[in-house]
């Protein structure tokens, strides 16, 4: 039957409640990267702040964050590490108008894609012996919706790479245009630029899991030659390669961050080696998702729930919800987006590579 | 390409090492049960004996249980409790023909199917991680030729029956002709009709996941209901049921077992109380299988991993092996089978719903 | 301070919703086995039956069972596989007394031991990141308490017995009298007794992790001997042996049931084979049990969940709760208490040695 | 008994296989942070290089690193991102000596700590199942030994500060001489902060496991405090702390790295920001590690083992051991170190809390 977007309905702000709340206060900065006492911070719910007598929503949200009233008098949701010395930080750790903010977390009434009942069955928790069929429904439905009039974007883990079936149903994905944005570290990039260049992934073959001689040194490899050719475009331009999740980016031009961690060998030219200047860049690609997917990653994951709001205000002023959904094998990964109040996201408890298989089957 | 059965080769028996062998020796069971000591145990391996002369491959075995040679002078593979006093139990703890016993671990030497690199592979381990595209291409294959050719044992956790997609999926797989034995608890089956009678598992919608009114009480009235029928088959003739995988088992005439557990409510009717004759069941069912695929049961995987050999002699005399799957979505399940010994195996660490999905979507 | 136990309150049957109810209605049992339309199930907590006008509790509880009103106006809980044809079963599916059922879930109303806020932190799931420190300091108090005034019952999976330092940490909680009862399997007291002969388990030195020559003849030959003794004590009494957990049982004269499975071999003498049997002695240890402590075994900690109620009635008539803990290093294990409905248990995330490494430490 | 240090042997450089093989050939790199073709690739062990006919091993080395021979003849191991254009870079793929290039993987003959029977425990997968008395043992016994004449770096996730308990204990080795050196990141030093100041984690009391109310506010205060104070010492002066593990190594001069990830909030003032420069400051301190611990985090326990080698070379010239410890309550994370090579890691599986409750109590 398809996706239905569910509609969004503001507060009635004429109810007294809301009438009679004052103004936010906000108090300056004390300095760079530091908040004042009492600040409020957000949630990834939508929130209004009442300036100047009138009831603002922050269009830009994410959660854990201050807001930043400007000369304009809108509301801008800025990390803490962001702010300036003498910004306005909006003050008050109420939510219910109170203190001229007030948190609306059951906006989308209508519970066209993920309403009350998914979230309700979000808290109880999600485990390898939950039942999936209705999830997988919905997704297929929703990333149809989605590819004409959504943004998509997916967070990806390194193992990912190291299936061949998984890398080709993830890169048919992106050539038919269910992906908009890609977020993931050095090691995706570089497994999959092995597999591309190689067969390979960390030196066993992709498909039959044969480790090859000296294989080992196939990883380090695909590092230095990257680096030599001084970007992964150029690369796949210099090997003339074609296969593959990061050749379907570039291809497609389709635009994908690539965060650094302690972890990384190389790192490629294109990571961010930078944490917080990573999470600015993908908070920059995250603002334009509608829907998110999250594939076997703690970190990326945790990552990108914190800087995913549950809603998204389109151009013409639309108000929509933010699709979250987190797939990993282990139940403590994603039960850990629970802890963290993220209660927009559908989980599934599965191996990623089975979860892209089917996806992208049911897209065909 | 498809599936080829890999050929088996005997021993060279006119090798010196095995012309100069002895015979085996026997000592009488001292008791009922019990082994005469330094009584032989068998592993999974095709093992040969040696008795008036001539090497005797035990042509029905299973691993740690004890050889008897009976009067017709051939090797019966028995379990210890299985013994009577007086049997005549095979002796000796070598098996390089030292003693008259000979294992065979390497007689499937082209490696059709599940030869010596897959070994390699799986004694690594296997995680989530792991490249498992050549499993499913392999499997798809095994099976298509297995429905023709072969037995194909299924061997179920409970949780198969809680997601909807994936016990129609299973259920087509029977009527399909992929299955020609199934091993498995009361609560399978109990969930399984409570799907077919209320579309519910454990009081959960199978596939809203909604909780019923009252919906806990839906397994214990399935429990009752089919004990106050009598009988599996009354309970779905009663209530006219045609849903599910026990259903499809009924109407194709596939043997189930159910093995009683100390966690079972009810039992239905066909539950085994006894936990010895439901093994001895259970290797009734498997004796024939050569292929078994083991979906998200700790207890049950190992119990069939105990009783299934890794080759079968067909009744034209032709030795083949048996293919072992296990499937689960914890690496700590699937490795103990690695810690019991059952090298012949094939383990993949994924949700067993998109398991059955990928797998039943590619035989369709 | 030490552990209280907490007072329990009955429900004040002076209120109108009582006074006003009917007495509950029963139908005959239609069969042997079989519950009449309607029937009652039990949960886990107290709960009244008005009977000729006059409010019962249950005294001998568990959930998922009938309540049968005998010839002396009492309501005994019988499980529906133990129902005989003709017995008076209690209808009634509502629990707030419209049908003269009574559930009872907030009589301990003083959180002295495991009170309210202990529940609402187990509904919210626990996770090898919970802290777990005052979780210890209780379990301390209360084994203290229990070791002189209640009935502590160890429920045991298999690997219990492969380390030594565990194995003897147990034991010595054993001999102090910390142990009124043990359940357990096959594996568990194979494993331990293979350890008192040998020093291994499966194979394996139980202190160096060392395989021994030959050493998985080890347990097919502790089953051997053991079953040529006839019994675990006269196995102990023949080799003399003194050392582990079984040991410790048997010298201290505290009962142990072994429960059969599917998996097992051997079995030993002691082990009961047919499941249903094994629950009804299992509940049997169970209905003296105050402190109920589950170790590194979903089959037997849900087993035991089952059959135990949270609360016992004592001779003298004093209502008091019943302590359940489950102790697993998965939190998959665990949370599946949570799905079951024990909602007073309490559940810690570890390795079940060290758990019984800490806690034999601390009672030392 | 106490812990000796196993002697190493180098190789017999007087063999002909040595006497005759080649100097190393080196060639330039072509650019910063790019190896030339053929580049060698370090591993853990120790590797000796013939450079003017003299067999010299790396001192300082750590896997999947270049080796570049600097005008002082003297090999250095050197990341390939740190090279600089035109050092001359060790070329070759052998290790047998054909190349010039000798790994000496067996150099400590004698097991007193971690000799071959524990590598070879390691390799076969270690589970919740394995006995860890001996694990204990040992550690205490080096513990002891390194306090003296060793140096100990603890690595640590963020989830070790969750538990009073656990905290307190890690506090107290810290106080007793047993941590030369603290690997983490921002997480865990805000939540064990969050700890001294307001007895909570995440909001949640960490004795209580109590939700505070808006309790989530606690750990943004945090991090904005100890922004607004400039450093961490600062902080703890301000407020007056005293209490938890990064107060311990305040106090106790213990010097710790808190490397940045994309997961952070705030950060802290001392987060090191950029990835790479959190790498070279992390070696930094491992370079005098003699045993590492690593606590529950795959991410920085992954760092560590590739930076860390097997062994080290004292400034007296001895080459000892380097003893590494991982402990996780997943397989799946300590398995992770068995891909990446790591054999001479000691892997335990159990909850870091009781881990760490166990150790701190043996060195009491």
């Amino acid at each position: 039957m398809g996706f239905v977007l569910p509609e969004y309905r503001h507060p009635d702000f004429s109810l007294p409640e809301f009438s009679s709340s004052p103004d936010v206060r906000t108090a300056p900065a004390p300095a760079d990267g530091v908040a004042p006492e009492g600040y409020h911070s957000t949630s990834m719910y939508p929130e209004y702040f009442k300036i100047g007598g009138k009831w603002t929503l922050a269009a830009d949200s994410r959660m854990d964050s201050s807001v930043v009233i400007r000369e304009d008098g809108q509301p801008y949701v800025i990390e803490n590490r962001n702010l300036r010395k003498g910004d306005a930080v909006v003050l008050g750790r109420t939510e219910r108008a109170e203190e001229g903010i007030y948190m609306h977390c059951d906006g989308f009434t209508d519970a066209g894609g993920a309403g009350l009942d998914d979230q309700f069955v979000f808290r109880q928790g999600r485990s390898r012996e939950t039942a999936f069929a209705r999830d997988y429904d919905r997704l297929t439905e929703l990333l149809s919706y989605e590819k004409e009039h959504g943004n998509i974007v997916w967070v990806m883990g390194p193992a990912f790479a190291f299936d061949a079936g998984a890398r080709s149903a993830m890169a048919s994905l992106i050539d038919k245009g269910y992906c908009h944005g890609l977020l993931a570290g050095n090691a995706l990039a570089t497994h999959d630029l092995e597999g591309a260049l190689l067969h390979t992934a960390l030196g066993q073959d992709i498909y039959t899991q044969r480790s090859m001689p000296n294989g080992h040194y196939n990883h380090l490899d695909i590092c230095n030659k990257v680096r030599k050719c001084g970007s992964i475009p150029a690369f796949i331009k210099e090997y003339g390669l074609d296969d593959g999740i990061i050749c379907a980016c570039v291809r497609n031009k389709v635009p994908f961050v690539l965060a650094g961690s302690i972890r990384d060998d190389g790192p490629l030219p294109e990571v961010i080696s930078d944490v917080y200047r990573a999470q600015d860049t993908m908070r920059g690609v995250l603002r334009k998702a509608t829907t998110v997917i999250c594939l076997a990653t703690m970190l990326h994951t945790i990552a990108s729930g914190n800087m995913t709001p549950s809603y998204r205000v389109l151009p013409d002023g639309t108000v929509r919800p933010v699709y979250f959904y987190a797939v990993d094998a282990d139940e403590f990964v994603v039960n850990k987006l629970l802890d963290r109040g993220s209660l927009s996201a559908t989980t599934m408890v599965t191996n990623v590579q089975d979860f892209i298989r089917i996806t992208a089957n049911r897209l065909d």
